[in-house]
């Protein structure tokens, strides 16, 4: 196999990297789907990988979707995918504050739904979702309510966020025994057409401003994210391989924890954008460069079905 | 006069730093005041540097309170001053906009009613005050309605932040020629007995990660405040005197301005704080070292009544 980074994934190439895997992790949204359209040709990729023993697994840095409803839309477009294979940063913020962080008490949310029913999925009990609105005309703000069982703040996307949401966090945080922990750092949502919206980053910059303390951040690049499929499904590190749309997440997190890494072209990141990563001499930014790249995962498809 | 920093300003150090200065720049919160308390002494320090032919000039990264609302509080606290000494970052916001940025159309306002009022006294028109809320259960985000005729989005503080303000932020900055200007980066509102409010640099914080571009800010320690003063009146840098609690923007500001700086310590920064910039051997930080410090600006009070 190669030595070079960044290598063009095709010919006989294909089956020599999937021969050399057990296990295989694949980003969601610019990976296998772009909104709710699949990528065409992916259920197929997915679903053969799995006919032919490979495990896979989803990770995912949106916090918005519970596994459960990551695998029905999946099963709605066609992929043979179960919801424990799944990861998405609902889910692992909740293992995370549950099995490393050992939380005994209540977490203050700053996120929305699917956040609240993993929390609680796993025993963690939470302060509630949607908006926190200002009643009344003077609010004391330093002395507004605080439930005193909290003894952690956790921030995920949430489209109430708001300057009573960031005020009560600021309260609980100055707790020093307060923990924090953020879902994702993604500062943008990239949606068709250009737009984008603001993303968790953004609300989480907000409340580490404030609080003058740094999140732990539990979406990739962070390790943790590998961390948590590997202690759940025993991975092999040299026999795994990162998927992903993004150098700065996906192929990042792939090169944190050894992992092979393959860059899929259907989504944010570009080959220049990797060539500019390895030419830049910066160790950091070369961490993002992938091993192979790909225009679609529909590329692995012929090597799958000879 | 003493070369070095940071000295104790007393005795006969007084008269002759008084005697060297014509226009006194004054903090407000923490200096002539603490929330809705005159700091005591301060009315009649201030009232006679005026007596004796000083200008003095209040200047306050508090983006809350028009010129009018300062004016008023600072006479019934006892003060002898006129509207045009109040130099706010309200005030100033609007100035800069106007006669520095030149703008020609409405400014995306996330801000409170005193930026709305200075706003409409120079002539520019904004977008509204006040909560700005999720209205229906699905709301495209990415497509929300814009004033076409919005060249500037000005962030200041808004007790009515959320994150529909945040992406209506975000959509304007992705128009190229959208000016961007934020009032000031204070992180917390610092409040009696060690508490705080997470303040205008925490949704400043937000709206640059979102918008991948950074604000012009117009508060201290950005020269703009000391500007606006001086392109009104005509100080002359050598003979002004800058007085503040804080080293990051009032002793900065001075510095910058190459005024001369006097730290009084009835508010934020100590003078163990100002010690260790000294001694840093950083010359950023050593920027913020003070000339002089004193406990209180009533220690200027016997040199003026002698």
């Amino acid at each position: 196999m190669s030595g070079s980074k960044c290598t063009r994934l095709s010919g006989p190439l294909v089956k020599q990297l999937l021969d050399s895997v057990d296990s295989i992790l694949f980003d969601c949204d610019g990976v296998i789907w772009r909104g709710d359209q699949a990528i065409p040709g992916a259920s197929q990729v997915i679903n053969l990988l799995k006919e032919k023993g490979k495990k896979v697994f989803f990770v995912t840095n949106n916090s918005t979707k519970t596994r459960k409803m990551y695998a029905d839309k999946m099963t709605t477009l066609g992929f043979n995918v179960k919801e424990d294979e799944v990861f998405g940063t609902a889910y692992c913020s909740a293992v995370y504050l549950k099995t490393v962080c050992k939380l005994e008490g209540k977490v203050y949310l700053i996120g929305g739904n699917a956040l609240k029913q993993e929390l609680e999925a796993v025993g963690i009990q939470q302060t509630g979702v949607g908006p926190d609105l200002i009643t009344g005309k003077q609010i004391d703000w330093a002395n507004v309510p605080l439930d005193p069982e909290v003894k952690a703040v956790l921030v995920g996307f949430d489209e109430h966020f708001s300057y009573m949401k960031l005020n009560r966090a600021l309260q609980y945080l100055t707790q020093p025994d307060c923990l924090f922990v953020g879902t994702n750092t993604d500062t943008r949502l990239p949606l068709e057409g250009g737009k984008a919206v603001p993303g968790t980053g953004c609300l989480l910059k907000a409340v580490e401003t404030a609080a003058q303390r740094q999140a732990h951040t539990v979406g990739k690049p962070n390790n943790y994210m590998f961390d948590c499929v590997a202690s759940q499904f025993g991975i092999e590190r040299e026999r795994c391989l990162m998927v992903g749309d993004r150098l700065d997440t996906d192929i990042k997190l792939g090169s944190n924890c050894g992992l092979k890494t393959l860059l899929t072209l259907t989504g944010v990141s570009t080959v220049a954008d990797a060539d500019a990563h390895q030419k830049s001499g910066c160790v950091e930014k070369q961490g993002m460069v992938p091993d192979y790249y790909v225009e679609s995962i529909a590329d692995l498809l012929p090597a799958l079905q000879g």
